[in-house]
Order: structure tokens, then sequence, then C-alpha cells
């Protein structure tokens, strides 16, 4: 069962931050749940944000600006913390490898593999524990967005799980991690150098060997200084034109990388995804 | 000339955050201000937003949700700090006093009198400040607003400067800091024991000694933990009512102090200040 850290109203309904002890992760994880305004019975579709390198779950809760669409659309958002944390766990002094930069991925390689199971909190553990806990929430309409890292995550979790999530999009993912220093330096660390581990980890190789969504939507800032480099949305294009997949990438003039990105967007994304998980 | 910490572009605007040197102060001062898209040689009403206790320009900055509303109506939003910083200003342990409370006053006790001259700097040198910096900012169509001890700024602020600001509300404002335990700690050690002097930062007595502004508009949570003892909204109706001002006190059902309610309600407070400002 979750602690409560806080619950507060907003825009009509309630924003909450929880603790639980995680087994996948075996340290005690954060996260957030919007629960809108809505009759009891009702039963409520889910939006997931997996946040990038660097953040916690209160990042997105803080600066998101999603409530009031979450609210006008009544929709729930879930996010979750992108790493374990705490005394114990291992850790790296850059901010692109350790607490923090989790990846979503089950480590394989010491010191990581004890605790960064990220790939299993999110896709086993978590769900399950917010079906419980929060039982007004829909598991059949689920939708899933992230931004940069949890681009990243979000991509390669519908890939793999395309039955649990109706709807896909993105924040400046990072869209082949197998082909950008922080997801050579990420994946080599934390699953080995042998690249055939790293492909259920990047959205473009998984694409390439035939998982499928039904279609995507990425916003990308052509004024984010880790576009070229990093991100590589030209990639995920030229991987979805190979499978046939519709993706309709926007590129937003002079926007970064930051929150003020991401909140200018998002609403317009919650109703994106309400537009398929409502049908 | 301000220094430019940083701008980003949000919601088809931007998000500035800077840092002048103040002479009122006599401290690095850093404040922010969203420009929202606008035809070259327009002139765009000005929102103010003063913070409450512990706050800085960051916590609306980050967590208003205004961004979307101004960008909708064409409006400037600017958030001050709220006290002089830094090594060699005074300060409290307390959270109520010293750095981050500076209650929109200028001291005269040692040991606040040398640098807590919040009054000029909100009054005088940023708006001066702000018009020769922001020329696209129009002087003439001002309004005010703010949250708990920014409420109180902006409150007191209004009804001194009734040609000044065409409009002003707050989030639950500290409404008569004479008859409440934050305002009598706070006048009395920043203005000392005479409580004549008092009577110009206090909304109530303002309004009582025949201050006016045209009609005020107040949200109010009735979860606020703070609500009885120390922003006592009565007292403000209740001086309204004897000196025939307009008020819209709004109690709303489950909300308390903090930023979710805020920021449930600023987009609403920015069309409401929009449609007096664009008359």
């Amino acid at each position: 069962m979750s602690e409560v850290v806080s619950t507060t109203k907003s825009h009509g309904g309630t924003q909450g931050v929880y603790r639980h002890r995680s087994t996948a992760t075996g340290t005690a994880m954060t996260y957030s749940v919007f629960v809108p305004a809505h009759e009891p019975g009702t039963s409520l579709p889910v939006l997931w944000f997996l946040s990038g390198l660097t953040c916690t779950h209160a990042n997105v809760t803080d600066k998101g600006e999603y409530r009031a669409a979450c609210a006008e659309h009544g929709i729930a958002f879930v996010a979750p913390d992108t790493s374990p944390r705490g005394e114990g766990v291992a850790d790296d002094e850059a901010w692109d490898m350790g607490q923090g930069a989790g990846f979503y991925l089950d480590a394989t390689e010491a010191p990581w593999a004890e605790h960064f199971r990220m790939r299993r909190y999110i896709e086993d553990e978590l769900p399950a524990l917010i079906a419980r806990e929060f039982p007004m929430l829909d598991p059949t309409r689920q939708g899933i967005t992230g931004h940069s890292m949890g681009g990243h995550g979000a991509l390669t979790v519908a890939l793999r799980h395309p039955d649990r999530f109706r709807s896909v999009s993105a924040f400046a993912p990072i869209c082949a991690p197998s082909q950008g220093p922080w997801g050579e330096k990420a994946l080599g660390g934390y699953l080995g150098e042998d690249r055939a581990a790293w492909r259920s980890y990047d959205a473009c190789a998984l694409i390439d060997d035939g998982a499928r969504v039904a279609e995507l939507l990425v916003d990308q800032g052509d004024a984010d200084p880790f576009l070229a480099e990093q991100l590589r949305p030209e990639l995920l294009t030229a991987a979805c034109g190979r499978a046939g997949i519709p993706i309709e990438l926007r590129m937003q003039p002079d926007y970064d990388h930051s929150y003020t990105f991401i909140s200018t967007f998002l609403a317009d994304h919650v109703g994106w995804h309400a537009g398929r998980l409502k049908r």
C-alpha cells in the first residue's frame, strides 16, 4: 500500500504524491497521480508521463501544466520517478548515468543490476499497484508520453506493449539511443557492450525488429541543443517510414529542451490522447 | 540595465528571468517577465504578480500556469522577488521574517531599514526599469494580483495607486495584517510598535482611511489552514462594505494555500484583468 506524501485539490480534482516500497528496484519509490473530478463509478482513461534525465516525479507535477486539460477531458495522469534513489543505490557523478538516469531498462551489469530495474517497475509493478490503489482508473484505456529520456521510455514501453497502450506520444525523445552519446553510455553501462541486448531499448531498433504502434505524435523544438546529436528524430521518422507507422513529427520553431517547451504543448497532447482513449 | 539570466520560448511568447542592481534595496534583485507573441509596435497590458512568504520570482514562474492565458489575452506578466537577499542582508531564522518575507514595505527599524525597501522597489524602481527595458509594455494599462503576503502587497499597492492600476485581485491575501500574527510580527519588527505607521500597509486600514479601488476580486480556499487566523477575508469584505467598494470574494471549496490552488484560478484572473485592461 502506498503512503500518501501529499494530496491537494487542483483544477477540481486531486493531485496526489505517493511513496511505496518497490520490489522491482528494492527501494522506496515516489510517484504522482492526478485524478480529475468524476462521478462515482466512472472509469477514467489514464495518461502516463515518463520524465527525462535528472528529473523526479516532481518536475512535470509542478511545471507540466497538464491538470487543466486532464480535468477538461476527464483523464488521470501518472508520473513516476526516473530511477531508484537513496543510500546504497549505485550512482555516478555524471548527471546522465545512475540516479535520475534509469533509462527505463533492467540493468544487467554491476553495479547497476541490483536496483536499476525500471523496466520491470514501469511495465509490471507500478501498473499493478495503480490498478489496485486507484480503482477508478481504467487499465483498458491507457496512453503514454514522456520527455527526452522519458520520451525514449514512452516509445519503447509502448512498442513492447501495443495491446496495453492505445496511444503514444513524446516530447523531444531520444529516438535511437544506440546512435547517440547519452544512449551509448547508458546502454553500454547498464547492459554491457553486446549491442544485441540494446535493441529492445531503442525505439528505432524495435521498429526495425517488427514492433508496431498504431501511430506516433512527436513534438520537437528546433532550438533544442540536444536535437542533432542526442535526440535524432530523423531516425525515428525513417524507421516509421520503413514500417508504415504513421508519425506526426512537429518541429516547433525556437523551442528548446526545457519545461516551458513541454508545458506549451502538453495540454495539446492530453487532448490528442483523449481523442484516442475515449473512443 | 538588467542582466538576462535566461529566456525561453513558451506558449508562443518569451519567458525571461532578469537580474539587476537595485538602488532601493542595495542588493541584486531577480524578476521574471513573460511577453506574449505580439505584432511589432503593439502595446501590451501588464499584470503584476506579488508572491507570498518564502517565495522568489521562481515559484509562480514555474508553477503558476499563467502563460497560456497571458498568450491568449495578449497580456504581459511580471513577477518580482519578495525581499532583498544575500550576504550582508539582515535575516531571521523564522520563515515569516527577513529574507523571503519583505511584506512590500519600507522598513524603518534596525536591522531591517538598510535593505528592506520593497515598497520603494515595487512602486518606483522596478516599474521605471520595466518601462525602460520593456517598451512594448503599456504603463497606462496595468493590473496587479498576488498570493498571501503578496495578496496583501497587491491590495495595498493598488489602494495607494488607484491611478496606476486599473484592476486588482488577490489569492488568499493577508487582508488585515495589523490583526493577525504574521502581520503583527512583521509590521512591528519592520516599522516599530507605533501602529499608526502600520496603517498604510494594511488593506483594511487603508480603506477605512479613505483609499479606494474600483472593485476587488479575491479567491480564497476554504481548506486553507491560514484562513481564520492570518488571512481574515471577512475583515476585507466588511471594510469594502463600509466604503462601498464592490468585492467578489469567492470561497473555493476544499482548496488549500498551495500553488495548486493558485494555478487552478490564475488563468481566470488573467482573463478578468484582461477584460478591464483591454477596454
